[in-house]
């Protein structure tokens, strides 16, 4: 008895190292997508700065929040937004009960697939898309369709699932910092209760760690049942300053680390960069059309109206010394799966 | 030296036995400011159901979430609400720079202590002294002013701030709760940003789960750093049938606990009890006038308009299973300190 007792123990430990000795040896190679140069490196010098015990920039557990990104961040975004795909889909779904909207613009040109007409969709145009696509039902039936689409819908160029045109490097990132004691936290222009539907499966971030843009909703009780009901009404807009403040609202904790590639995180950075103490703020900037896509307008690169970087966001980065990734140079794989 | 492995080894193994011994103590024991009864029985109950690895209403742990509403719930709400007094003292404080205030109302009668007049307030009155007390800074030099107020504050009855004042039977069922892999949020119709000052010291709740009333905020840049101002425009009313709406929004999981005590919990535990499998939906009952307070006006105790439990949320109590919990009876002692 005694001698299997120590057996166990002896067990136990051996076990213990062996565990010790992956995991060191996982955290030199926390980053394989990256190639060696200035961003891969910024991103393990911050960690190091931030979790060394013995840093005089060292970040207590609980303050150790990261904000991402999504559109054009963790996954592609040309060349529309997928949650713009899932809008025309459902609207061509929807198209057989409203017959008004073959002469009802900006129905009459979404479901032709005019493409033309709908890059010069206002935002009034898109809100009036988003209303009829994405309310008027309760939460919960709307995370079904969600999910439903999803389960079928394709990338017209990549002709894969949204969700697998995830970044791996990203992916990476995420998984890193959450090694590292940080709580990743999605912070996107995109609807809230549309991420939520796969934040978990695809980015391991739990849906109470998504902030996002979002639409009214009203508690009705419906055949003795309470439900949400999604009222064709914005709530709150969490795009530029948005960003920031959305962060305030739902996190309550300055990130000591952002991520984005637009002009629409911005503010997310500056709000980040403007806390004491060691920061990481970067910037993905599309340069690969042969693996991805090639946008700016910044460095010279072509103008886009989805996911724009600007030349004066790509001269504030330089001043505030926030990190471009280049996914050209500084990405080995693009792809998750 | 193989002699002083095998000696750390066992000292580990009996420290080890001994922290499991302690822990198993514990659970026994975990609710000690309960007198044995229904109410602390349905706790007992709940946790083992939505744990034990073998119930067949076994929980995840990231679906464990409980919601707590505060004033009344986990604290003193009488005779007037902490934020109240807050408001108040924040008045007086404001009032030489406002001689305007001396004879326009509702800041004449608020600063004469007019208990009469304030009684009959309206929520009009009340939203014009959160404008002027609670917005007009920055979130930063709000949350410095909540601070320092709360240094000093003393309610006035049992002369000991309000942090003090807080329900100790309530902190060990959050503690318990959290002990067995559950999260614990903060649900108020009170200020969001209010509550997170202290949340974290008082009930161990972290900001990100505080979810309260809010303000709108604006993103301005000022002398050069970014600053969320607080403006005089309500964002969002988490009470009533926003509690289950601000649950949604900044969970986007269904409690599978609630706790409340007044007519403003009533949709949460309804959103609550409206899942599947075990629940757990609690309502403290004020009926310890010599400890703490007694009012209702359920089972005929006295009315009032500060945290108000009306007979129909007792009848709705009985008809759904909820538990109430009489202060009196089931709490063998009120205070944490």
């Amino acid at each position: 008895m005694r001698k299997r007792a120590l057996a166990t123990l002896i067990v136990s430990a051996f076990i213990g190292a062996l565990l010790f000795c992956s995991n060191a040896g996982a955290k030199d190679d926390a980053l394989p997508a990256w190639n060696d140069g200035p961003a891969k490196q910024a991103i393990l010098d911050f960690v190091k700065a931030t979790t060394a015990e013995d840093s005089p920039q060292f970040v207590p557990p609980a303050d150790r929040i990261a904000t991402f990104d999504q559109d054009g961040t963790l996954w592609v975004e040309h060349p529309i937004y997928t949650q713009a795909m899932f809008a025309l889909d459902r609207l061509t779904a929807l198209a057989p009960v409203h017959p008004e909207w073959k002469t009802e613009e900006p129905f009459k040109a979404a479901l032709a697939g005019d493409r033309e007409a709908m890059a010069k969709f206002t935002e009034g145009d898109w809100a009036k898309i988003v209303a009829v696509t994405h309310t008027g039902m309760s939460t919960e039936a709307f995370l079904a369709i969600v999910r439903q689409w999803l389960a079928t819908a394709e990338h017209t160029r990549f002709k894969r699932p949204p969700t697998e045109l995830i970044y791996q490097p990203m992916l990476e990132v995420m998984a890193y910092l959450r090694a590292n004691g940080f709580r990743t936290y999605i912070v996107t222009g995109g609807g809230q209760e549309f991420v939520r539907v796969y934040s978990d499966r695809v980015y391991h971030v739990p849906v109470e760690q998504v902030v996002g843009s979002s639409i009214a909703t009203t508690y009705e009780v419906q055949d003795g049942k309470p439900v949400l009901m999604r009222e064709p009404k914005i709530f709150f807009i969490d795009d530029k300053d948005g960003k920031p403040i959305g962060i305030n609202l739902f996190i309550g904790k300055r990130p000591v680390a952002a991520f984005g590639n637009s002009g629409g995180d911005r503010e997310m950075l500056e709000w980040t960069g403007a806390g004491d103490g060691a920061r990481l703020m970067m910037l993905v900037l599309h340069d690969d059309a042969e693996r991805e896509y090639a946008y700016g307008p910044a460095n010279g690169l072509p103008d886009t109206k989805v996911g724009t970087f600007p030349q004066s966001l790509m001269d504030e980065a330089k001043e505030r010394g926030w990190t471009v990734v280049s996914m050209k140079n500084d990405w080995k794989r693009i792809f998750a799966q």
